[in-house]
């Protein structure tokens, strides 16, 4: 099976948006064994999008689009799609009734431009779209061939294109084609040089399964990759891969595929039964931000202290003004104490503490920017230490990066107090 | 003058790289005021690339193309463009000589392959590539027409292109090149097809000036644009547009550009002299996370506290149980006093709070997932109003979304009430 992608809006053409679609797409094609050929991109014009349209419908089996779905008036694709395939557009009163709920519990009048929304090509598919008011549709085209049209904003393509788009495609893909089998380790704690280093043989010696390093802020993806009939054959194939790798480097290991680091810290510390507490100060809530990104978190978490100010410090935390005055906020003796404070007071298990200059002003030659201390306190609960450990790390990069960075690091020492290696 | 652009690499129908050429091209040449209608992309393959050249030479007057000029056998754009434009390769000796020399230095053998890099279309313009062996090319084509062969990578292609491309392209539009001036409205708390019906009298109008809004997570975006021989041109003749749509919806315009809703709220605080705290449960920290985002943000905010716990609201906020018992952590009730416990612990001007379900669980009948309560309170200083308000939401989404919109509309509340407005 043929596939082409087509993306419409003149924002794309402006440079206004990076086309993450266009990859994330892509990716998803190769993933299913189906042939891609062409991208295209094409603005809010009429005659340019239904060109473009036929033009991939004659060497294509299915096309898909994103963008052009909105309410606005410049949004058209789906009426493009519609004269192009030859099937006229109808009210949908299932989708109307939709629109309508969906003002109605924001208690707002519909605009009249939203029932464009609701407008259906004769004989198409819908794909119900909960994140927002455009339904994607599938709409049949002439030689048995078939144009899905799906929104633009990632949050909505993504999920429609993974329940919906994939079960349509690998239905009409019938047979057995080969899939595309990965295995991604998420790995903290070592760069990605060091790591190819480490993994040299392996790679040197990769045959069936292609051992590829990502490198992201803060961690690095290892992608184990393979093709098969199936997916457990092909995990079958990675299988002993893998575990050559986990020889090499399974201490930083510390998830698979879609586990992002705080949601396997949160499992270490659901399965220990330990509570954590949180005082951040240059990371500003982005730690407790990222641990309550995850569902049932609650669990394992209920305190957390954004001490940005010094008075904040020592009312909420009992830092010592003495201490602050004599080593600064920025201190391994002020990160111990405000973990310390941070356990006390929450009545917690373990508290993880940081304070740091994550710029661009603030920095002084002793302490430059990117200059950040860590404080972990435990209470020594199921077997694990009780005591009080601090770090300074020197990160680099833009504000953003630095805090961003602090995070994971701190993330990634919960991590290794829980598994009892705090001290290495 | 219309220019199109063509990316050639089978890593990019794969997905393995995310085109961020595309995004930069668009931007550079929407900046010189030069149109851009089409884009496509393919992969290494000679009927394709040639088809595709052919089609974009027929439609524009300069096609640029990136990728494929590489020495492996796969990489033929060089070889396409010759035979599609009838320009014959020649060995460029100059060239050679480069290539040469660049492996003496690392004293390595030059491999044969690499001399393909040499070969240069009869009549064509070299571009230098000072960060790759790849020099970029521009090939006459018929009817006065010419394709700008660039390498792949952006660290190449983008020097290459600012040095070399934009002189041949300036030089070919004669005369003053036109550039595109736009200014970006940030809106908030006003929907996107709600917005464009107020504005509809002037999108019905709008002749040299586009107003085109963009969707992003709870806020819109509106472009004003046009095409001037200098900025300051450019932004008289979008001032008067402006000046119409502030008219209609000035009070929901926060910010321009590139300044976010923590910049804009940041800013006004520190215009107020007011000192901000925060509560937060379910976004947990996320609000305090965009607020220390913004450099300086210790001027107007010390204090933070992520009372995940139903225990923190009372210990840390003094929420009273017995109101926790019988209004349930998700109530207006709850978000008042911790709103005025953050304020009354942190001696702050103004403390906001957010208590919701952010789902996937917790939901029930009467509390669905993402119903959140807001709470405001705040002494009353400089002339602004003392008081509680508090109020409750119904966001959509996944518990990502109903956060950041949650976040979201904390941020706008905390505006209105600097700007007075807490009431209405």
């Amino acid at each position: 099976m043929r596939a082409e992608l087509l993306f419409v809006g003149t924002e794309l053409l402006l440079g206004e948006i990076l086309n993450t679609n266009g990859q994330y797409l892509s990716q998803q094609l190769a993933n299913l064994g189906i042939d891609l050929f062409y991208q295209s991109v094409v603005g809010d014009n009429w005659d340019r999008i239904a060109g473009s349209l036929q033009q991939a419908l004659d060497r294509s089996d299915v096309v898909i689009t994103s963008g052009g779905l909105g309410p606005t008036e410049d949004d058209i694709t789906r009426e493009v799609t519609a004269q192009v395939t030859g099937r006229p557009l109808a009210l949908n009163e299932g989708l109307k009734a939709g629109l309508e709920a969906f003002y109605a519990r924001r208690k707002r009048a519909m605009p009249q431009n939203n029932l464009r929304q609701a407008m259906v090509p004769e004989g198409a598919t819908i794909l119900h779209n909960d994140r927002g008011t455009a339904p994607g549709l599938i709409v049949p085209a002439p030689g048995g061939k078939a144009v899905v049209l799906l929104p633009g904003p990632p949050n909505e393509l993504v999920p429609l294109f993974e329940n919906q788009v994939i079960p349509f495609l690998t239905g009409r893909l019938g047979g057995q084609p080969l899939t595309l089998v990965t295995r991604t380790l998420r790995i903290v704690e070592f760069g990605e040089s060091g790591l190819m280093e480490r993994l040299a043989p392996l790679v040197d010696a990769q045959e069936e399964v292609t051992i590829a390093p990502y490198a992201k802020l803060a961690e690095v993806h290892l992608r184990l990759a393979t093709k098969a009939a199936t997916v457990e054959e092909g995990l079958a194939k990675i299988a002993p891969v893998e575990a050559q790798v986990r020889d090499l480097v399974g201490n930083y290991v510390y998830g698979l595929d879609a586990t992002n680091l705080e949601m396997a810290v949160g499992e270490l510390l659901r399965e220990r039964g330990l509570q954590l507490a949180l005082a951040e100060s240059c990371t500003g809530g982005l730690i407790a931000q990222r641990v309550t990104s995850v569902a049932g978190s609650s669990d394992y978490f209920g305190f957390g202290f954004t001490t940005y100010a010094n008075e904040a410090k020592e009312r909420l935390l009992g830092v010592d003004p003495a201490v602050l005055a004599e080593f600064g906020a920025v201190s391994e003796q002020v990160a111990a104490q405000m973990a310390e404070g941070a356990l006390r007071v929450s009545g917690a298990d373990l508290a993880l503490s940081v304070t740091g200059i994550a710029g661009p002003g603030g920095g002084t030659e002793t302490k430059p920017v990117g200059q950040v201390c860590f404080g972990l306190a435990a209470t020594g609960k199921n077997g694990l230490p009780a005591g009080t450990w601090t770090r300074t790390v020197q990160f680099w990069g833009s504000r953003d990066d630095i805090r961003n960075r602090a995070a994971h690091q701190a993330l990634a020492w919960i991590r290794r107090y829980c598994l009892g290696r705090i001290a290495e």
